[in-house]
């Protein structure tokens, strides 16, 4: 079935993706919708129409919109963090050019917008005031990601915000416009969406944890990506909040640190996130969002049988190794 | 009744900005929108809504909306330009930096958006289609006019749909939407939309004339400064066309060059400017437009004295020496 939404997303997305004039602004976005990825947030809008109506194929907008939405953050963000790389190809600024990718960016989100013109006015005001209220809230979190690169003193909670807004609203935003499309009771629909925002907090979390200790004959990207970028995750966050004093002093020197070999860095930093227990805090912190979104599910007033997918869902995705 | 519209607004867009976390995102929109400018685009909406109904104030978060999102560009342009100065202050990413640049700008085409979820959803959706069409044709227009500094060919029709796009739609959209809220006929609120597509045609070609016609002692920019930066403006175009091969020939290779000193430059352009005809037709232009502009104004099934307002507005933007 998760499979079908996808098929089903993909023939759709295909058939709407129109390289207009002028080229170079329209290019690009079809190139970036063209890379791939596990279309989430799609499949999560259809899953949600899917478990409150008989139709999914009505959220098949809501699932363009998100989708379009994402790749613009995409694109943008590719461009702050001069990211060489989307998906294994070139990203878009590299291929083209930064203006080019500034300008491509701005049309998407443009066009997320005007793809829920499909809707009816009552509708389209309901989940306009979701997506909009989600996208500011993404970009707060991306500033806030932005900010911490250059701060010494993020608390955990601070980083907890920026991973739900720059991460978790959107999946939880796609749950709910998926919802509204097929009519679904607002104090239910919300339910739907708190379930999807501790799933994407659990989620990030658990990308977190696979970048460092993850199979790297399996997980998408290099493992230890984030030590060799010194980026202040949940370990390394907990690690500074529970070493002790030596362990913190190394953590906090070899993260000021850019070397050109890091096998050895990446293994201290492996052992201190082992032995601080910021590595059992990690797993426990994932357990409890995976926990709490599930136990959101169950209070759903819909059918057992329409739940069954979306905890397949949830579980496929927090049993991922890549 | 022009300065009271402006002062009204001015109230409103001061109450309505609020600086929240994270600050990086927030201050960089504060900054921008108390940098002044003329604030067109909102005195239009205004009056739109003030020639068609009872309230102009219902018409404010219109204004609002349009204003944000025009600023919105401007951040963005200036990224892509990389301008050092908008209305003699700092741009945002060189006040900032590129990446804040690129974020705020996102936020604030969110913002614009979001501005309109006062209406309700009829009106909302109404005002949303126009919008979403004219922001994309913003993008477009922005593109061509990228594509264009390093095309040779461009035609006059070209150029003279990168100006409808990427600055008369809006102004167009901004009357538009200013008599949608107040229940304008379509068909008369399409006609002001035709009104201020015209105008705003009229108003960029003389900003291209009085951008190099211009008296330093009046006009707001450096005299000459598109000959500085060889922009291929509707005189330019015009005097390829019109030129004989000499004049046509010493333009090219004056307008291949980067100079410090651009007194003698800019001399001997004016002059080809003048003698091929390019700046008698350039006139002729300006003055088709605005002449197309007021007898579409004619016919809008409106009182003569709603319509008094709109024609003095327009017949001041096109005797303004600045």
């Amino acid at each position: 079935m998760l499979e079908l939404y996808k098929s089903e997303f993909l023939k759709y997305l295909d058939a709407r993706v129109e390289i207009k004039e002028p080229k170079n602004l329209y290019e690009p976005i079809a190139y970036i919708l063209s890379l791939g990825g596990k279309k989430l947030r799609p499949i999560l809008a259809l899953m949600a129409a899917d478990a409150f109506g008989d139709n999914y194929k009505k959220a098949m907008d809501v699932a363009l919109a998100v989708e379009v939405f994402h790749n613009f953050t995409l694109i943008h963000d590719d461009i702050m963090d001069d990211a060489p790389l989307r998906r294994g190809s070139k990203t878009v600024h590299e291929k083209w050019n930064s203006n080019i990718g500034i300008l491509s960016g701005d049309a998407m989100l443009i066009q997320s917008y005007q793809i829920l013109e499909s809707y009816d006015s009552d509708t389209f005001k309901k989940l306009l005031t979701i997506f909009s209220k989600t996208a500011i809230e993404v970009c707060e979190g991306q500033q806030l990601d932005v900010d911490f690169e250059t701060r010494k003193d993020v608390s955990i909670n601070e980083y907890l915000k920026m991973i739900r807004q720059k991460t978790s609203v959107l999946v939880a935003a796609s749950l709910k416009m998926g919802a509204v499309v097929v009519g679904a009771d607002e104090i239910e629909a919300q339910k739907l969406y708190d379930f999807g925002l501790n799933l994407g907090i659990a989620f990030q979390l658990q990308d977190d944890y696979l970048d460092t200790f993850g199979d790297p004959n399996t997980f998408g990207k290099q493992v230890g990506g984030d030590i060799i970028e010194n980026k202040k995750t949940f370990l390394y966050l907990k690690a500074i909040d529970l070493g002790s004093k030596n362990e913190k002093e190394t953590l906090e020197f070899l993260f000021d640190k850019k070397l050109i070999d890091n096998k050895e860095k990446i293994e201290t930093v492996r052992t201190i996130f082992n032995d601080s227990g910021a590595l059992s805090q990690t797993k426990f912190a994932i357990k409890k969002y995976t926990d709490k979104a599930f136990e959101l599910l169950d209070e759903i007033d819909i059918s057992d049988e329409k739940k069954v997918l979306l905890r397949r869902f949830g579980e496929n995705l927090m049993t991922r190794t890549v």
